[in-house]
């Protein structure tokens, strides 16, 4: 492993250069006029690939396309690792709101600026130079590996599953590692063992066949902005807990041993508050900020739109109130399951006089990590190598909803190892990836394949 | 009197000719592209308050003119009846759900369609024919009259009480005459008894210093969406009255006589409820629908704003949420005092890790009229005269603040006769008038300044 570790070493400064072409492609999969971009990621990703030592093929799908890069190196009796990741960016709007153009990478502070550096194509181009890193030494790497990127994850992976279903063989494989997440703290590597899952809904409350006067009907008929906010109240008890009947039967209690792990990171309340300019954190009493982050289910408010909403006092009486309301979702919450005790929960509190109505818009389970597998110990001690510091377990509040999909599609166990931080501005304005994690991490990954004969 | 009625009969045809040439004027207070087509209107009014025999003078204030018309007749000792209306109207927007053009009078199935045909031009109007035919046939019109035609209303008549407030003297009166409302029924002549006031707020929750990730940040923090619907659902107890502690304080118990009136009167909830469109009304129990809508008060939501409201599934937790929120208030109810209950109420309610503000946007209080003097009596047999009919009580569920302001500054009573019909589009495509109304309504005016010597 040491030739391995020496060749990325000497060869930090083109990894770098490499990863800032690739961030230069405005690969933007919700952008139908950077549909050429995207295309352009993916073969350049796709070339990378073939550079590296794998046999390559872009398929395409009704979106963008799939690329599958495979080494068989390690022959037939060997376990088989799929890496997936991403190619395709969010949106980088709004543009003034950048320090650096989002498609010129910028180094500032030890950080790599760029739309896409931590999210996903830095991630996932790490991946690319640690398995370089093997194939060009010679190394005996113990895994053949089967690499997957798609450019669909920010428009939510509508091809990805039918992929999935269409090549098992191909993709057949026994573990599926995925860098697409971040670490606690910087410094302090980190495993996940969980993500949370999502049920996202639209509420409609429909009232009088148009807007009213607010004082010629107003008294007389129900306010379906008032009906929809006292909707939304009843989700909620007063000990912040969701006050859906059977909302909580599928829930699993977290083991001691995790809470206590979960307990013991550096985490101060008082701080994270004062990062997000708030006086006070709230939640669900009984379980710290962390539990309710990361082992427990929250129902939240996206957005509400009733009535007239522009500047002054407009006297109407609104004939329609939406809501968009979702839950994450924990070991063994199910989507479908939450929707229907939701429309349940409406129909007994939804108030006379209006019509509810309940639109399902997106939904993905939860997953929970097999933490004491031969992988997870492999990763564990694979980041403490590169890091010099044992990696901690965390949770995932978000929900990443193709890994459950993974896993039964494929008969495989997830590995999430990811090397953003906390306040990298996914999604946002001047995201950025640490220059240590980029270089350390590719590391860490060599160091993990290593281990996973 | 029988000449005055005669010389309405006989120009009828005329008088609606040139109503139309009035509505054809497309005097918008709200748009300035229109200030001109304002100024014309006035302008107008003032040339036919003159030729119907009164001296005219056209001020200026901040805004749009206020038009004065004067007639001294009948002597120093004689009583003074201000009449008040305005000559500004609605946008009519959005234009394509007009069956005819705004601007271009339309009769069909016996109405007149034209934006201000009711709101208040074509009610308006009445009053200068009424004039003229008295002193167009030389009666002994038993009272002194002052016209007073403002361009604001439609804009919330910013300078009609400081213009009140500068020329006292000269609006002296005795009686203010206001046809800016409605009758209860086709055929059915009314007299208001009371219109309610308003107290309109903005309530803004602020949460984090930013919009957050629903799944980073969900269960953590304080959902600022959730939080305004908690709120809002405070606002109204389980009965459907207003839970805001003080609120009925001062509202007054209305007569038993009154309520008898009101139940007398025709009207079948199951025939409202279907011309909206809705299975059942609701509000507070233990009123009637037509008590709800005219002495009790309500609050009503007005809009409301929070987070992501276009297409699809945007996983945001906002940072901010508003609602547009309105109380219609009864006598003795004060927009000030409901001011003071609700921000003690929401300091109150408002939970813990999100700011709560507060924006007062416009106020006025409740009116209740004087049903029992000799005006209200003139007024009561010059409706049945005219219309056949014996006026009906009704209570208006809107607010026009500048009657309780009339009545304090210039301490006169005020007399409010409507004719225009529910359903006729105020402030809506398709506004109407009843060409009946129209016609019946001058005589009845003309009966009333008769009786009110």
């Amino acid at each position: 492993m040491s030739d391995v570790l020496t060749f990325i070493d000497e060869n930090l400064g083109r990894f770098r250069a490499e990863l800032y072409d690739f961030l230069r492609i405005p690969s933007i999969s919700a952008k139908s006029e950077h549909d050429a971009d995207t295309r352009a990621a993916a073969e350049w990703f796709s070339e990378r690939l073939r550079e590296a030592g794998l046999t390559t093929e872009t398929l395409t799908t009704p979106g963008h396309p799939i690329v599958i890069g495979e080494w068989q190196g390690a022959g037939p009796d060997a376990p088989t690792v799929l890496i997936y990741g991403h190619y395709d960016v969010q949106p980088p709007e709004p543009l003034e709101l950048w320090t650096s153009p989002p498609f010129e990478p910028t180094e500032r502070n030890g950080r790599i600026y760029a739309r896409g550096s931590a999210d996903d194509k830095g991630q996932l181009y790490m991946h690319v130079k640690a398995l370089e890193a093997h194939l060009a030494t010679g190394s005996q790497l113990p895994v053949n590996v089967v690499v997957l990127a798609e450019g669909e994850e920010e428009v939510g992976s509508p091809n990805l599953v039918p992929f999935v279903e269409a090549n098992l063989e191909r993709l057949a494989c026994d573990l599926v590692l995925i860098s697409d997440t971040g670490m606690f703290a910087e410094g302090l590597p980190s495993l996940l063992f969980s993500l949370r899952g999502l049920a996202y809904f639209e509420i409609h409350v429909h009232g009088a066949r148009s807007d009213l006067h607010s004082g010629e009907y107003g008294g007389a008929v129900r306010n379906p902005g008032n009906a929809l906010a006292q909707i939304i109240a009843s989700l909620h008890d007063s000990d912040g807990r969701v006050a859906i009947p059977g909302f909580y039967d599928d829930v699993v209690e977290w083991d001691e041993e995790t809470r206590a792990q979960i307990a013991a990171l550096p985490h101060v309340d008082a701080d994270f508050a004062r990062a997000l300019e708030l006086d006070d954190l709230a939640g669900e009493s009984g379980y710290g900020t962390l539990e309710r982050l990361w082992i427990r289910p929250t129902c939240d408010i996206n957005g509400i739109l009733c009535g007239y909403t522009g500047e002054g006092a407009k006297t109407v009486l609104p004939n329609h109130a939406l809501a968009k309301v979702s839950f994450r979702l924990v070991p063994d919450q199910n989507p479908d399951r939450v929707k229907g005790l939701l429309e349940a929960h409406l129909a007994a509190v939804a108030p006379t006089g209006v019509t509810v109505e309940i639109r399902e818009l997106h939904g993905g389970r939860p997953w929970r990590a097999s933490v004491s597998g031969p992988a997870f110990e492999a990763a564990s001690e694979a980041l403490e190598e590169a890091f010099g510091t044992k990696p901690v377990p965390m949770g995932g509040g978000g929900s990443i909803p193709i890994v459950v999909e993974f896993e039964e599609k494929l008969g495989a166990t997830a590995l999430l190892v990811g090397f953003s931080l906390p306040g990298c501005n996914l999604h946002a304005p001047d995201e950025w990836l640490p220059i240590e994690n980029y270089e350390k991490g590719i590391s860490a990954l060599a160091l993990l394949y290593g281990k996973l004969g």
